[in-house]
């Protein structure tokens, strides 16, 4: 993710990783549309993206005299792109503060400040990973076979990534381990882009289907498993990709750590457990199709939720900027909440 | 699957759902070279279908010296197709051991028996399966939503099916409930011939990924499981489809059955446990490739197990022709073995 002033160039990560397309979204619309279809996902990412999208907005309309309904506009059509990550809302409701902090101000020095803090946004992220890394890099040890879901690195952040900049910190350091990444259906972003980022990274990893996990976990290969998360309530109960859940309950059924990577920003202060997360239902033709290719009946009936929650009690440790949040996480989560 | 004296005439399940092409198979290379790359596939099925090739091998070996050489060497061939099912060794020995029975006779008439035999086969398979259906309908209640993982319909025998005949004849009954489908990856099975099959018969189906189903236990909407086996030891540890013992684990976590459908020549009596089982791994591209389209970066490495074993403990029942067997299975198991 690159800023240019009038442009937020990204890689289509539609295309990964048989093409490595680089895409310049020239206005807030273009910004919706890319992270709806999810030519950028993740949730640090996609937060961060809205920001960009802000200011665009912004710039385009800041000198027009409906400057303030239309910003609106473009951040309620933004939110409405994805209902389940807290870093979209997070992302957008910061920058709509800071505008409204300034409503005195000329609509131009309104956007030169929305564009400061995309920018200090983007700062932060990596930095917030480097931390993640740092925090939660003892973790992993040499040996360790280390499965992963969904794609939770450089390409669903800023850069380094949450779960994957764990592991990337971890290596850097010289331990030495494998990964095991699910494929992550449907939209297999564990094969497009946690296979290529990790590969990239010189980390030897393996590829399975989701429904290997287990059969790993049972021949005692998978040593523990590490994901992102997408939202986390405040007694810990953390939504992910859809297939999540289901890690957590294998992990803790074979005894082993389930760790969660995730910034503060993705805690949602309002929710006091998962109960209340919104889980985004997605297009069934991402089931039924793969690419051009039909893979199911014409008619077949299909569900396509994209995200799952696992609850608090499956996690046994939560990896964020600011250090680790264990177990009873109502305690240690507002903890860390408060040292923001 | 139709015998037709000097061919065996299959559906071709690679090109299923999309198109139902109808193909020959004139000589036991061509059976054993379907029964590789899946173009006939499921335990029962496959068994029957090997029983064919020796019966088209004594045919075509029949007026040649080295006859019994040929025919070792022909079923060694079909033997070799595939590793974990155990009908496939189940009815190849059978056959031989015929063949054997009969050394006296001229190559001809070993050959109208060995034909004879698998024309039996071919009918047991089914009276198995009608015989299963009743055996395990009083399983299904109205308003179940039944889990189901890979292909254990009729595409999958030779007709009628094992876990999808239990659902057929509690359907027939009148029993109203729904079937959720695992998507089955890599090859696809639940989607491409479980939906195909269950939306013919007329029983509500949805299509979901593999990563689903331990979310949709969470969310109460699935009540039990079912799958079929490939082979199964004389304590009740089972082989089936890689994913079932995930969906094993994640039923038993949530507290519902998970039952187990296959007839009694799944039953491996020269195995005491699982452990014994060898599981089939496969060509990487079937993870890497889907159709045409790759899906992961050239490179990747990848695990393709195309089994996985479900630990007795783990099985409510298991449903056979002769009746259900419940756990423990070290006695339940032998006991039916004893009426076939």
């Amino acid at each position: 993710m690159l800023w240019g002033r009038d442009r937020l160039t990204i890689i289509d990560q539609t295309y990964l990783p048989l093409e490595k397309k680089i895409i310049d979204l020239c206005d807030y619309r273009q910004v919706a549309e890319a992270i709806t279809v999810l030519r950028i996902r993740g949730a640090p990412a996609i937060g961060v993206a809205a920001a960009y999208g802000v200011v665009l907005a912004a710039r385009e309309f800041e000198k027009e005299d409906d400057f303030w309904g239309k910003l609106q506009g473009a951040a309620t059509e933004l939110r409405q792109t994805r209902p389940t990550a807290v870093n979209l809302f997070w992302a957008i409701d910061k920058m709509l503060a800071i505008a409204v902090a300034n409503q005195e101000r000329p609509s131009s020095e309104i956007a030169d400040l929305l564009e400061a803090e995309a920018i200090l946004m983007t700062e932060d992220d990596i930095k917030c990973n480097m931390a993640m890394g740092l925090h939660g890099e003892p973790f992993i040890i040499d040996g360790d076979v280390v499965l992963t879901h969904c794609n939770a690195g450089s390409l669903a952040t800023v850069d380094h990534g949450t779960a994957l900049g764990v592991l990337r910190t971890a290596w850097d350091k010289g331990k030495r381990f494998q990964v095991y990444a699910d494929e992550t259906r449907p939209l297999l972003q564990g094969a497009r882009l946690t296979v290529y980022e990790l590969m990239e990274h010189g980390i030897p990893t393996t590829l399975i289907t989701d429904n290997m996990a287990g059969h790993f976990m049972q021949q005692k290969i998978i040593t523990k498993a590490i994901t992102g998360a997408d939202r986390i309530a405040l007694n810990g109960d953390s939504a992910n990709k859809i297939g999540t859940y289901q890690v957590a309950v294998l992990a803790k059924y074979h005894g082993l750590p389930f760790y969660v990577a995730a910034p503060l920003s993705t805690v949602d202060p309002r929710l006091k457990n998962g109960d209340g997360i919104i889980i985004e239902e997605r297009n069934p033709d991402e089931v039924t199709h793969l690419y051009s290719s039909r893979i199911a009946p014409i008619g077949a009936k299909v569900r396509n939720p994209a995200f799952d929650v696992t609850p608090a009690a499956l996690i046994t440790a939560i990896i964020t900027e600011k250090g680790v949040a264990f177990p009873p996480y109502e305690e240690s989560i507002p903890r860390l909440l408060g040292q923001i």
